[in-house]
């Protein structure tokens, strides 16, 4: 698919990849994570693929709502798409400047950068009508009920036996096309490692004019990744997690872990229930849709396993 | 200089690109000053240039850093190299949404991007010694002494007659190298229009193995947007600011607007100390290094004559 033999990996990496569920958000512990999560890229670039790094960015949005949030008397807080773009800078420079460092000790020379990126989603997205995704602080009642008022949000009660039970909501629509995809394909051509569409992308909105807008919605990463590794045509769609492989009959007598497996199959156990909403399935959703679009291959994998994932070693590996 | 006709000229825009003084700085706010700023720059792409924008980010970074220091108990402040790709993310965001959007109402496709650039500086600058850019929220003496101790900030007193008249400092030094250039040319060869080395660009220095790291200190944004066209081998740099022509013996009877000039005239100005150290001196220091490296013309002028200074009408128009 690409103009030199080497193959093009569109990378999603999990949350853990950034900061760990038990970290504050520090600077510091933010680079080391990015530190080992890189020492694995830097092994695919040396085993000869081109890569297209994506990533979430739910606890450093989470962080800065947070602050918003708190200095919301002395400055005015920006909406969630402005959110996103700030988030892409800061994950997309500890990236950039951490793999660049890697490169340097080696003595080789890659070009790397991030890359603001737009998401485009549809008006009629249900998730618009019924907003799932929580963002942002946990609020008491009488918060929740006061910002439902002054700011129009959508607030849901989503840990009951708490003192705060309440967020807000917003939606998760699905992403339809990566804006700056021509920009993220010219890189590549220039022999850059690019790191685009964080936190799945700024979500924005086409208006009656052809103008986009940006909205207050939040897009599952590794669906946006799906999408763009599909418009920058790469071969491979590699979604990393916490896990080796993804497994059917999850946590019962019959567990079993997903090796190599075809699209039908992987279909079949999505549609009878193996995945679960909020983890795994999205995961599989989008790694069917990039082989369905014509894809060589989806690999869901842990970070440790990712360069044998990519020798077929280990990992779910899905095929036509 | 470059390999097609068009010639590519490297903006750098003032502070009220963005948000005028007035301001809180709310996204609204912010979205309609670029646009008013995107009219302009959709003359000069339809005047047949190509174009890289670099912008400023002291009203951005300096509300970000209230933000953070109102939730310090509960989320951990970022250092300002983070802060700084942070404010890349989102006005990068406005600029490229604003002006995809202008071209879309034409009909016209073309890429923009904003790329988070890092901006070499010196271990042996000396700022590092005596910083001098003030930044972030103001202080009482108490709370200034608490920090000086707590983090090892240098406070300066920059506010006498204030409640609160201390602020943090930080180093502003040199810039010497744009660490993402190639990303960035190679962009500008596949004819995108590319928002680069925002807010003077992230401030890193080279470790003794070679490797980068990040810094607590503010780069000027036109000494750093010179040093971007000076590597990307642009024909014209042009600095925005409030006013239509840098001047001489400026508020006395003999004030004199300055039109076209030889770098020998300006350097000789400059030295006679006719340009304000925190504002257009810089801006001078910039126009002539770029012309000094071979480039074809810096221009100073507002943005409203922008277009009309690129057609030789207006403006201070540095040439060797």
């Amino acid at each position: 698919m690409n103009t030199e033999k080497k193959k093009l990996v569109v990378i999603a990496l999990g949350g853990n990849a950034i900061k760990q569920a038990h970290e504050k958000g520090t600077a510091e512990e933010q680079f080391k994570n990015v530190e080992i999560t890189c020492e694995q890229l830097v092994k695919m670039n040396a085993m000869g693929y081109k890569l297209i790094i994506t990533h979430g960015n739910g606890p450093q949005a989470g962080n800065l709502l947070i602050q918003q949030e708190e200095g919301k008397n002395i400055v005015p807080p920006q909406p969630l798409d402005v959110v996103g773009a700030m988030t892409q800078g800061q994950i997309g420079y500890m990236f950039q400047n951490t793999l660049q460092n890697y490169f340097m000790q080696k003595g080789k020379d890659i070009p790397i950068t991030a890359v603001i990126t737009q998401v485009l989603v549809k008006e009629d997205d249900p998730d618009f009508k019924d907003p799932s995704k929580p963002v942002g602080p946990f609020y008491t009642e009488v918060e929740a009920k006061e910002l439902e008022k002054a700011k129009g949000y959508i607030v849901k009660k989503v840990k009951p036996n708490s003192d705060k039970p309440w967020r807000r909501v917003v939606p998760s629509p699905e992403p339809y096309g990566i804006v700056e995809s021509n920009c993220i394909k010219a890189l590549v051509d220039a022999r850059a490692i690019v790191i685009a569409s964080g936190g799945g992308g700024i979500p924005v909105m086409k208006n009656n004019d052809g103008t986009l807008s940006g909205l207050e919605a939040v897009i599952d990463k590794d669906k946006a990744g799906n999408k763009l590794a599909q418009e920058v045509k790469a071969d491979i769609f590699l979604v990393l997690t916490d896990v080796e492989n993804a497994k059917i009959n999850f946590g019962e007598q019959n567990e079993q872990a997903l090796g190599n497996i075809t699209v039908e199959e992987a279909e079949k156990y999505l549609q009878e229930g193996h995945f679960l909403a909020g983890s795994m399935g999205p995961k599989v959703t989008a790694a069917i849709r990039f082989v369905k679009a014509g894809g060589e291959k989806s690999i869901i994998t842990s970070l440790a396993n990712a360069a044998d994932a990519l020798n077929g070693k280990t990992g779910t590996i899905i095929v036509k």
